[in-house]
């Protein structure tokens, strides 16, 4: 039996990668209380120093998996394909892509989180309709499945328990920004649901978790080798994310925004990552459709209508409205917007009330900020940029304060270089040299 | 109020040093149960690859030291002064030295451990003498070091109570080898006993815990640095430890070499680290005497037997035996023995029953190995080089597969060089640039 401090020290003194053995040993060592979250959490710290190799990424992710149930969707008629984003401000892509893709016969099983910290969480955007639950039990969601095409929900307790509460400790532990134990919280949540493709929309940009690009590609090839070793189709888009996405930074303003683009009124920068990320979907999942076709024709919101009401929800009733809303960030020019920053943005709709700083805190679904003027829009001297809602007029200050740095707003005499939203497209040919290394 | 996770980025990212004030609130934080041992044991890894700035350090042991009661030997009419030894195989040193310099006139309040691993403890060797006790109260500490000059005794659960639960955690998270730990560690505790003065004995080489001379020295300059920066005048010696010191390894054939080196019969290597030693210790006391005349009058083994007596020893009743002993590394060939693995022969008497895996086991008083042959002795072939003894024969196979290794004896055509066994003293003056720091 292996003896947890010498794994340990393996780990810190990076001699050699741990053993399938030693890591199948450590995940049902933690699981029955052997291993303390002590010594655990020393080991998390030590691979935040030097990483996973790709074998040791692979067995610890399978052991991940394998500390819950997995659920089986080969029953459906339909070829399940997901997706998963790293969390970006006004990222609503899932509420318009999730339905989308369905429409066009797709099976997307949308386990979802919620949101922690600048970036908002798709359940968290979807209860700020009346009536609707994120929980379902798993046969309500295959059911939904196989009725709608289309289920967004919060991931059950039975999946990757392991993940569970290796990520609560990263969090109190100071070990969450580890490219390995990321992808592998990630990877083993969407192996276990049972999807069989996925594709990864992984930010980088100031509003971004992985702020730096290089280190978002290698996370986005982690994962791409992560899930084609488990026989999951995986495809990953690097995307920017310097710049909220929409127009809309907050829970209910988000679905409104998200119900428009379905509608055929979405933003150009919204509707290209949506799309771009449909395409890759409907391309693992073997589906020849247009996902611009799919808008046009009203299937998409008919779809996302079908969504909302299988979950209690009521999609026709009116969203609810902030009691106070205020302007910020006047032009103190005329001239074309070069920069307006995606962490400020998120930063502030979180301090009105629209995310939590804990994840017991609860959030305002009417609280957030809505971006009057964005990069290589035109804007007069005096002219507002963003619009605060809140029900909580104290936290106008609270925003304006993550909004006050040098950095948040740019205005020059000229429009900003267009650059796509799309950095790169990891596909399994890309990673061919890590699967099975 | 810093919040812990901030604390362990700042120290994971290394990106600035701790404050005074953080590193006063983590100690208080954690005494009071609101920093978690899981988080600790984060930051304690996080430390363990960056280390502490020598600023830091002095206010990481203050911590430590303030976590607990200080010992006020102000009123001792001698001038106090101890010595640790970061601990080896055989080192029966503070056995001899401690009642040889109170012999000549110092008060040496030796607060010491028991062994973990393949070094033995102090308290472990004398308690293999028939009636003698390691827990004194405070009192009876004073009482002895005002009638006899010098006590050897267990640290009280009030000293650095900090430093034993950290201690505690390092153990089972593979969190010992880190210099600045172990130096405020052993600095916390030395520091607490209220000791003047301090000389360290630092040991280098397979059998030591440092192994490598260059960290073993950095060891030496961090803790003389911390001493003075303490108002402890704090003298280093780092010492050679290759081969077992003396010849007996094992408690009460540890103290049987002792009582024998103190009666004027001591082996020279053994004789050579006490006497350098004991030099070191009386110069930082402001006493003039010589160790050797001290030996020769009689005065230091009179001085050891009131020690034993003082704290309820019988130092004239006979000292136990084992009830097995059996010869071990027999001479394959004639020629002098250049190498007899320190390691291998600690790890040998530790399963014999000398030593103890964890904190919790009991030791062996007769349990140990006797070297019939030392490096710079000539053997001839089929002389046995070891003599194991115990009272569970079955160890003797256990012992064996320890002393099996390439290494462990080697046999040349010529004696090996004479090397010296002090190989650096640091002082006051080498760390100056430290002190302050």
């Amino acid at each position: 039996m292996p003896d947890v401090v010498s794994l340990i020290h393996v780990k810190r003194d990076n001699t050699r990668p741990l053993t399938d053995a030693e890591i199948d040993w450590l995940f049902t060592a933690y699981a029955a209380g052997e291993v303390a979250d002590e010594q655990m959490a020393a080991l998390l710290m030590a691979i935040y120093f030097h990483g996973l190799s790709a074998a040791e990424l692979r067995t610890w992710t399978g052991a991940m998996i394998a500390s819950g149930e997995t659920l089986d969707l080969s029953q459906l008629t339909r070829p399940s394909v997901d997706k998963h984003s790293t969390g970006g401000v006004g990222d609503k892509v899932s509420l318009i892509l999730a339905p989308l893709v369905a429409s066009c016969g797709a099976a997307v099983p949308q386990l979802s989180g919620r949101g922690l910290g600048h970036t908002g969480g798709t359940l968290d955007k979807l209860e700020s309709i009346p009536g609707w639950r994120a929980s379902l039990s798993n046969d309500e969601l295959i059911r939904a499945l196989d009725e709608v095409g289309v289920v967004i929900t919060a991931a059950g307790a039975g999946l990757a328990p392991a993940d569970r509460r290796l990520y609560a400790l990263r969090d109190v532990t100071g070990t969450v920004e580890s490219i390995p134990l990321i992808a592998s919280s990630i990877m083993s949540k969407k192996i276990a649901e049972g999807t069989s493709a996925l594709v990864l929309d992984v930010k980088t940009g100031s509003g971004a978790f992985m702020k730096d690009p290089d280190r978002a590609g290698q996370l986005a090839r982690t994962m791409v080798a992560l899930g084609e070793e488990h026989h999951v189709r995986t495809r990953a888009l690097v995307t920017r994310m310097d710049t909220p996405l929409g127009r809309a930074v907050g829970n209910a303003l988000e679905v409104e925004e998200a119900v428009k683009a379905l509608a055929g009124d979405g933003p150009d920068d919204l509707l290209d990552v949506t799309f771009a990320l449909a395409e890759h979907m409907l391309e693992l999942a073997g589906i020849t459709a247009s996902p611009s076709e799919a808008i046009a024709s009203g299937r998409a919101l008919d779809t996302y209508r079908r969504m909302i009401r299988i979950q209690g929800g009521d999609p026709d009733a009116p969203l609810p409205t902030a009691r106070h809303v205020q302007h910020a960030l006047i032009a103190a020019e005329d001239g074309w917007v070069t920069r307006l920053d995606a962490l400020a943005v998120g930063v502030a709709a979180w301090r009105l009330g629209a995310g939590r700083a804990r994840k017991e805190d609860a959030v305002s679904s009417v609280a957030g900020v809505r971006c009057l003027a964005k990069p290589g829009d035109y804007v007069q001297r005096g002219q507002p940029i963003l619009e605060l809602h809140t029900d909580d007029p104290a936290r106008f200050a609270l925003a304006a304060e993550a909004l006050d740095a040098a950095g948040t707003l740019a205005i020059g005499s000229a429009p900003p270089p267009a650059t796509p939203l799309v950095v790169s497209v990891i596909s399994a040919a890309d990673v061919a040299d890590q699967v099975g290394a």
